[in-house]
């Protein structure tokens, strides 16, 4: 735990590590990962793919627990550090304020934005056994007001803006199929009130390599003078095999469909042993950032092999030009 | 019910021919079938899967049209009978009136709903080569005016209601993958302006032999006092490939993603030469009724084999009675 | 009608036509066919696939009639002349006396095979919705007596021997998957009292062109003293579908897994518009024949595309000249 | 076969019969199609996709025949007319000359090429159970001298060009899997000596519509001055099977790998009973053209649903029009 | 291998090990794991799913070897811990004792149940190149009695019950397909001699999370005052290939196809390196149990990862109220 | 002859170390495996499955490195001792010499042959983004000079002889498709020239067990008195994925598509971590052999689990006895 004991004097700052010596890479990893396991959770197979932001000087959190049903809920937790997490064992049970919501059958890979004072969160949620992306809104971490799904089904890593675009409430998501869906694409949407969507357009599509076969937005954008950095999973299909990598691309900050950067190579593929090894082998995909513009510092919060919760580092500099495919 | 006040003074017009003797089936084929095929307009490879509405004393139609590219594209048309149509040679040009909307790729399977004094088109629309649900309205079936796509891709079959439910308007759909989709489902959506839609409930969902694999709302739904009458088409695999046939649920008046009743049944199934054998084998395919509730008949325009334009009739009272399955 | 009208004099006989002049087929079809459509039965959506015997004078058969469902079922039916059929409108209701027996679910593809004084029907029959081969007995065509299932699922095709072989009763059944399936040999099985089987065996698996993706046996073996011929289907995968033909094989008398002779060609493929085009495109399907070994003929009962009951002819040395491979 | 009267009077002519009377279409049918089935063989399944060329002040031809057995085999023909063919009953038996060749296996699709005053034989030839170009030639039609495979497995449709490219033979040919490949492009390799190929370059990729899936070029390119017009079969993937149709591209003269025009539309797309239903639904196989470039015509032999042979017409001047988009 | 001298003193009994300080799983790993490994055999590829039995005092077994060929077959082994094993070189060689088996082609996953004083083995058996199941007994693990397999193909994972059930032998099996079967239920059989088997009833189908492809029985049932308890194993199928965990579930003592308890939880899930990392990644596969009623403890042996055999253990009461769903 | 001549010079210096004690396997693996490892090459993702030669006094090799793009790319590499490496972290630039090449795409799993004094390089090249084999020579391992793709697509796999036979140069290869082929087997082919391919024969097919998915040569083979001994790489299909081990067979020196020894068995297995997880699980895959004869010694370089170079070690005339089935 020396990394942890590194991170004390960061005490009110975002989780850091200084990027090791003779590393090049743009994004390097914790030296204490996993900072997650199934072990921090009572009666759960496993913890991966969730959500942090800042909150009450701190930080809280949403995060996907498969139960040893391999059901997959969502739980709270908080922490102080970023690092060392208290997740709540009993999954968020959703209040629907009387509205008549499809009940929720499922809960994964939830990604939170704070918007108008509220931290929204979107999931993948079953709606008659298909997915789509179901949303809530919680002030404090403990109750959580579920909302209409955004789309119909089927659809998968939904993902807000964190301000509204030309007046309007804006979501990333990538449609899918009710499967392992073998293609995918990144789609934009918009909403005058969180309950009604439209205004649909295509922002990217998979590519070649590491994103050759489907791609799906991954942590909140985050807005730079140069526009809205965005990091994003793509999948290649090998002959074992689906391998998750995560990579960056730059969008326009006033029409976020359009792509103005973006670079072929990835930024984190899976290569330590847990990435590569858990209940999904090969598996980096990123859920979460927290930055400290201020400090050119990027925190991200990713799964690993579907079993784990991880962290990495990087500046917000290098990102941006990386995204920008100046890199 | 505007819009079926609208209708009167054309009660004597839908097209009809009486159940031929011996015949004990709830709906029957018209004996001039098919209506309508490729020779009708220059330079086309097949015409079917159409819609047509009451208009202007006499009947205005959008018909799928597949040019000899195999570019499947929609063609306004008129007729005086409902039975002979002058189909434009030309495409439909859909009017943007200057917004930017995604460029139309391909278009098909139209449906039309007169609503608020507009005949809203509804169709299979391409976005970034997916299919998804394009809109347009017309009030004179020459300038058609585009606007946005109602979902995010992949859907098919939006099928739109006659009137709003409970304030909102209100669209059925089929989410879709991006192929010749081996699953589906009716879904339920609402929007307050034709733009933004939610709400979306599931209706309900493919169930055994003629409606195994998938199914899809066809004409508008009719409003009857029993609740909306819905066609809609089933398809089945056999090891020759897909069969499409066609039946009919009740749904709820207020809550219209309440199935009240449902046949087991088809209502008419692929059986007939220009139904088994065509670019596409077995399909029936409806898109459009006409009714005269007084006169208690029903037209039904659909498609045969993905080839020609057909037309059967039935008894509305019956065709109530079959889908509350009491029949 | 003539055809019919030669066979008044052989009304006591099996049906029968002469080979048509010019032709020097083994297998030729009758001039009437098909001899039986959906408008036979009323509320039917087609009959295929059945099997008939001689009975009380004439003759009497089990029809596969699939309802407007597309719910398979089993139909008794009777003939004077087993050309001209009167199928009840009604399903086999199955009498199981008592037993506690999974409940009939669907039931299609009968045979029939006279046993010891009873008729036993065998059929495709779903235990927990998964195919496997179904059985009863009847004396009488009016109360059909149910037993226990024959094998586990998946299996399709179950045809008993005429006698027993060695002291106890044989079946050649064809193991399957839960779907179309894609693969399919004849494998012969032995029991001592018609409820539990065992002594496995493969008797001959698929081969190469019209027999090359799946076989099945048709009709109850015929003994003659050359062994037990046996008429199989065979199916070939075409890019448009399944083709499914016929031929013929002969087995070992004494152990009849055992094959002696087997012709690489079919004897009937589907070629007539009866047989090409249907609910399944390119089907003959042979259920039952009924031979005059004195007379040296059979008249062979298939399925034409799932959608009709047809007759062919043969003569017997004809048939087992084939199925020696020595035509 | 008042079609073939209307023929005699152009005896030393290619078949020809004039547009039929309010078609506009580029290329039509023979009035007395399909010219060749099944019947004209005895013990044949089916004849189809075959190939003719001028020979001896008639024509000749290679016959794909596929036996009972459905092994498909090569015959030779013979014909006064190019309509009315005399087809030897027996399959072409190769000469290898001493020649260790792989065995013959099986042999369909042939095309003929003129060649250095032989005719060369190209055809899908089995090695070791996959597909790949096999190559014969002829001086009489009555002895066949085999030769290699000229490429690896797996391939189809191998097409000759009629004379030398800078000095070598050249090939256009569909490399493909061992399957009911679903994916095909067109290929052209260049050979010093017809036994050694090489230079391979991609001439065109499968595109949209009617040739969405694969392509294959049919008959051996015609010369013309404005470059090689190419006529090929395209393949679109229904949910009911493929569906073949043909069109035209118009290639380079010198570097026939580069492609100067080509029309989206199809010439030809399956519609006629004997195209749409057959062993194989909705197949146009072009294989053969007869031209006369000083009459402006052309006969375009083709296969019809995998079961009979079929026979169209055009102007020469109107494909070259055609092909080069122009259309 | 500490974890083996805590073991000597309870040599006469089954193997165990305490439950670890601070881990309430129902079942737990032993220490020192795996307990054989490729190492063991000579020439051996992997040793895995096998199955063990208390005899002479000590312990004897058949376990899953597989050949550096990747040839599947069974040898026998001994052990007087139940820990280390002394496993023969040579594979099983069975004996047919003149009878007319079909010939060995390969066996894999064993199960041992001593029943009227022979020790029958039950394996996964090649029958014309499909899986069956096999079966065989011995009195002294030195001289297998192979007889008839029990069912057609495809099945896999045959397990007989301890005693007769109503006067009849018992066996739970899954029937499959030809290949990595993507389906799989648990169906009960019975049979008067071991030969002949019938009455066949579904126990319980696939469910959903860790069983949601495919299950299959585990272990020889125990009988237990409350019923049969079942441990079985389950399949997810995840995007880097299948996962096989176990649960446990619990049957009528009278009539075990009734299922009376089932947990939706697994017991143990691929989570060491052992059983996560292998010739098939993400294996734990039970094929036996020891178990001592009188001390509560039963001992369960499983392959990891097809490549290793291991040990875990419970308490027997913990299991049948897991089982029954009290957990 | 005059390869092995040449390397004389050299004949104490290739890599070796001794069989471990206890270790019986015909092939063991080297101590300091990995070899070469992603972080050995700046910026790059993997390095595997890559080809070397004595060259200069030392070595020289082409290795296939896969950028952060997943862009796989050949570099040029040297080591004096054949396991410490210094590998270019620029990609090979192929010298097309004014030819007008299709452009490089991407390029891997490169094997090298000296013959006639020139170093070829063969790959799996992409035409048209289809794999097929790229052909290069080098005298210096500085320039290379890339010829004409030896095949059509779709092949992989493809290893030159080190000498003429009967006159012309020979290869190896292995038609694919256009995907994660799951078929395969090893093609001879022959050349007069290396430019022009023909005479194409089957070696051998697929077989059982750890080579039943499909097979494909591996390094250079090996010219011994007994035949060529050819090590090759052979898949199975588990239900995690692909599994690649290697084996030997020996082919008739004179006619080496005659196969005159082949081992059921492989040489080896994916077993140690670095073979068992990585960017692809469960590779082994042999692209190169260095041998000394005088000594009896091999050197065969292999990849890691489509990660890392591996070596391993074997007695020449061991090797031989094994590929002979002697083992």
């Amino acid at each position: 735990m020396k990394a942890a004991m590194q991170l004390k004097e960061q005490l009110r700052c975002i989780p850091w590590e200084d990027r090791p010596e003779g590393c090049s890479d743009v994004v390097w990893r914790f030296g204490g990962n996993p900072i997650l396991t199934a072990q921090s959770i009572p009666g759960c197979n496993s913890v991966f793919n969730s959500a942090v932001v800042p909150f009450d000087g701190g930080f809280a959190g949403v995060f996907r627990c498969d139960s040893k049903a391999r059901l997959p809920l969502l739980h709270a937790g908080f922490s102080t550090d970023g690092i060392t997490w208290d997740v709540q064992p009993e999954a968020i049970m959703f209040d629907t304020d009387g509205q008549d919501l499809p009940p929720l059958e499922y809960a994964y890979d939830p990604r939170i934005c704070l918007l108008d004072g509220r931290y929204w969160v979107t999931w993948c949620n079953g709606i008659a056994g298909e997915p789509t992306i179901g949303m809530a809104w919680t002030k404090d971490f403990r109750t959580f007001h579920q909302q209409e799904n955004a789309f119909l089904p089927h659809n998968r890593n939904g993902v807000l803006f964190p301000r509204k675009i030309a007046g309007r409430y804006a979501m990333l998501s990538r449609p899918s199929d009710n499967n392992h869906t073998a293609f995918g694409d990144i789609y934009y949407s918009e909403s005058p009130d969180m309950v009604y969507w439209g205004r649909h357009r295509l922002v990217m599509k998979r590519s070649t390599g590491w994103q050759a076969l489907k791609i799906g937005a991954g942590p909140t954008p985050i807005e730079t003078p140069d526009g809205w950095l965005l990091i994003y999973h793509g999948v290649l299909q090998s002959c074992s095999g689906y391998v998750y990598s995560f990579g960056a691309a730059m969008l326009d900050l006033d029409q976020p469909w359009k792509v103005i950067g973006r670079n072929k190579k990835y930024l984190l593929a899976p290569q330590r042993q847990y990435e590569r090894v858990g209940d999904v082998n090969n598996v980096v995909f990123p859920c979460a950032c927290l930055h400290d513009a201020s400090a050119d510092r990027v925190a991200i919060y990713y799964g690993g092999a579907d079993t784990v919760v991880c962290l990495a580092f990087a500046h917000l500099s290098e990102l941006v030009d990386f995204a920008k495919g100046v890199d």
